[in-house]
Parts: structure tokens; C-alpha cells; sequence
């Protein structure tokens, strides 16, 4: 494989109540997907616990915790990136959804807490508040790999242009967002959101969602796919368990800038999109 | 119909290479679409003239002339709002692609010059370079009706996020594009764009092109369409000549927008979407 191209695998997992079969299941998945030559493994939002407000504060941890040990010695073990997906996250008298990311060597390489909580209202469709239980977190978080600089989100957060059109100016040709859409939101807008920043920004943008349990009390829609910068699916599933591998080419993004170089021709001199803060 | 509701028609016409009977064709589209109930019209980017470099000195007019005095007598005759897709206009040395609005009384309000110049080079696929010929405009341009407020693009303006996120945040909407794509940018980006501007700023968006014309030098997409503030395609077209109609509601933008309340949930702590000028 060209040293410009990066292979990732999306791990669509099941996930239950049992906490620590969900993170042996992670494990195990992580490790089927460095099997299949996968360079970075991402795991889902919430991929230790079931989604939902009741769960969060009962399975949240520290940072570090037994959850993402597991992934920290995932990653050292089979010599990958792992981004963890998220996990709830106890911090003093907080809680937080996190995504934790881990380099080949067992290092923690970033840490992004959802910036968006997701509190929506569909009538008939779906309710629900995170913010009655989460807290926000306020940073964006990128990391470099050798071949490119990628940023984070997680779920709610993709519906935020502006996230991604930052990232984008700060370097990032690849975007990460493990996800949870559901049966109402999914089918609407969790394809749409994912094509929609990828073709504005011409960057590879992933979403890791879990497998569907339609048991669950929250049905996730699945549908963990990679999107190229010219806005077309590369890869994706359907609901069920599945590892979605994708070949990320950093020179393909380098190519539809030059051929449709909306990046340079932004009129700077009428519009801006700016950060606030510093970036972790 | 609902006070909140407004009926618009996105003229789809077919484009010649004679530019007074483009003219009389867009009129006689105008009545019939009037006589379907639209109290607003919307005519393709380049409805006087073919699309190409080459075609714009010899059909540019300065503004008032011939096309755009048609649609001000037309709008007036028909008492509608027309928007007049674009014309290439001549302003001293310089050329122009521009849209003029007409109200029922026949006055202009609105003035927009294309912001963002075509300048793209798909190898196999398109190449072309309209800042050879034309010069940018330098403002947004947004109109009010008893309805809503609406904004207005020319075509490559529909890639830039940007402009569509300070009209939103200016209070518009509904987004307008006329527009030519063609046959290779056209299927990958002319729907998927729309709909990113429709669901990320929760906004109904149009966009009107001419026919599809295979003999011309530059091929049209065609595909003339409305997407709704859910990301919805709500009224579409082939590429043949076609009449596209609209029911734009009001206040399911406001239901949209209390279900998934994202334009609320920005972060401005974090970041934000700046002018850098007024508007027209």
C-alpha cells in the first residue's frame, strides 16, 4: 500500500448490558480488524454501554479505567490507532461522553468529549436529553498520524458545519465521528450529514454507529460508513455487526482540491468561519 | 393556501442561441407558471444567453436592458415576484453574471452578482474558467416578501457553506441557486449540495437550471428542485423542460428547527460564521 494511503476499519459491534463482554467484544473485534491489515480500528459511541441516560451514570468511569485500559493494550498489542469510540466518563462530579484515541506504543494520543449534547424533540419520532444527565465538553481534538492530521466528533456533533469546516482550516483530511443516530433521525439525516461534510470540506469523513438491537430501549440505525472527498460512499453496511474497511488515499484528497479548489477560492475578504479557543 | 405558505415555480426552460426568443420563451414560462398559482418565479442561471466564456460579451446588457426589462414588465403584467436566474451583465469594462429580482410592481429588489467565479479543471470531465471573462461580485444579496426573507446565490456559490450559513444567520429562510451544472459535476454534487444547505441551515433551498441541451457546448444537468429544512427533496425534474412547483410552509421551518433545535445549540463560545461586510 502507498505510503500515502491509510487503511481504517469501522467496527459496527453489538453492544449489551454486560460492560465487560462489550469490551471484550471490542477487543476481539480490534483485533479480527488488525488481522485484516486495518491501520486505525474505531469503535462506536458508547460502545461499552448501552446508549441512554439511565446507563450513562451507572457504567461511566475515570479516564483511565478498565474500559479504556482494554483499548490502550489493544492498541499496543496489535500495533494499531484504536479510536475508542466513547464511553461515558466519570470526571469528579461530571459526566461526559468521551472518545479516547490510543497510538501503537499504548499512549493516549487525544481525548474528545462531545461538544453537542444531544437533546432533541420529534414528536412521534424521538425524545431525548443528554444534557439532563452529560456535560458538554468545550475543545475541538485532532491527532497526527503519519499520513494526516484527523479530527473528532462524536454523534450530535456532525450536525455542526462549523466543527468540520474549523478542523478543515486547522489541516485535518480525515474526520472521525462514532455515532448512534436512530430509527427516526437515521434514515433521514446520518448519510446525508456524513456526505455533506465531506464533499464541503474534500476530506474522508467515517461514522462508526452500533450494530442494531432492536431490544434495546435506543435503536441505533447502523450504517458505519467512510465517505470520500468527492462526496461518494466508498463503504458501508447495513445494520448488523460488520467491519467496514476503507483505503484512505491522502493523495486522492490533494487531487479534488486541485480539480475543484473551492478551499482556495473561499472569499476570505467577505466571510469567515473562526475558532474561539484553542484546540486541545 | 396558509398566510405562512408561499407557492414558487422553478422554471426549468430550454436556452438557445437566440437571445430574443429566450427571452420571450422565459415571459411566456412566467405566465404560465403565474397561471399555476406562484406568487414567486424563478428562471435558470444564463436564461438569455448560452453558457460559456465565449457567448458572454455578445449577450451582456447593461442593467436596465432588454432580458431585464421583460422581466420587470413580466413580473408587473403577471403580479408575481420574479427572479430572474442570471444575465451577463455589462457594467463599464466589466461582465457580470447577475440575477435581478422583480416585484409586482415592477421594481427591482434585488441585485446579485455571482461571488464565487466557476474556475475548475475535472481532467476527462469539465474544465472551465469564467474569471477569463467575468469579474465577482463582492456582497450577499437577500430580498424580503410577506413571507420570508430569501437569499440569493448564482450556481458555484451553492459550494460554499459559508454564504448559506450568514443568510441563515441573517434571518433567511429559503435559498435560491440558479444554476448550470453540468454532466460530470451534476450527478455527484448539484443534489447532494442542496440538500447540505437545506439540512445544516434548516432552510428551504431551490435550485433552477435550464433544460438539458445536448448540442450545446456546455451541457446542462437539469434537475431543478426544492429541498425542504428537513433535508427532504419536496419537488423535482428530469433534465426536459419543466415547470417545478412548491408549497414552502412557514412554519414547518419553525417545526424543524424546535424538533432538532441545532441553530440554538451552536456553540458561539467555541466558534462562528462571520461577515466581514454588509449586505446589499
Amino acid at each position: 500500500m502507498a505510503a500515502s494511503t491509510l487503511r481504517i476499519a469501522l467496527v459496527q459491534m453489538r453492544v449489551g448490558e454486560v460492560k465487560a463482554e462489550n469490551v471484550a467484544r471490542a477487543v476481539q473485534l480490534i483485533k479480527e480488524a488488525a488481522g485484516g491489515g486495518a491501520q486505525l480500528i474505531a469503535l462506536p459511541e458508547c460502545f461499552n454501554s448501552p446508549y441512554g441516560t439511565s446507563y450513562f451514570p451507572k457504567y461511566a468511569e475515570e479516564i483511565p479505567g478498565e474500559s479504556t485500559n482494554a483499548l490502550r493494550d489493544a492498541a499496543k498489542k496489535f500495533g494499531v490507532f484504536v479510536v475508542g469510540g466513547s464511553v461515558p466518563e466519570r470526571n469528579g462530579d461530571k459526566l461526559f461522553n468521551t472518545c479516547t484515541v490510543w497510538g501503537p506504543q499504548g499512549d493516549m494520543i487525544a481525548k474528545h468529549r462531545k461538544v453537542h449534547l444531544f437533546d432533541i424533540n420529534v414528536p412521534g419520532g424521538i425524545v431525548f436529553r443528554e444534557s439532563d444527565c452529560l456535560s458538554p465538553g468545550n475543545s475541538l481534538t485532532m491527532f497526527d498520524l503519519p499520513h494526516c492530521k484527523i479530527g473528532l466528533g462524536i454523534c450530535y456533533d456532525i450536525r455542526f458545519a462549523e466543527l468540520a469546516q474549523l478542523y478543515t482550516k486547522l489541516g485535518c483530511k480525515v474526520l472521525l465521528y462514532p455515532g448512534a443516530f436512530n430509527m427516526t433521525t437515521g434514515p433521514a439525516h446520518w448519510g446525508l450529514l456524513q456526505q455533506c461534510r465531506a464533499l464541503d470540506n474534500q476530506i474522508y469523513v467515517g461514522t462508526i454507529s452500533p450494530a442494531r438491537d432492536t431490544n434495546a430501549s435506543y435503536i441505533a440505525w447502523g450504517h458505519s460508513s467512510v465517505v470520500s472527498p468527492w462526496g461518494e460512499v466508498v463503504s458501508t453496511c447495513e445494520d448488523e455487526e460488520a467491519i467496514v474497511y476503507a483505503d484512505l488515499d491522502m493523495d486522492y484528497v490533494t487531487k479534488v482540491r486541485q480539480m475543484i479548489p473551492v478551499q482556495k477560492q473561499k472569499r476570505s475578504d467577505m466571510y469567515d468561519v473562526i475558532s474561539k479557543q484553542l484546540e486541545n
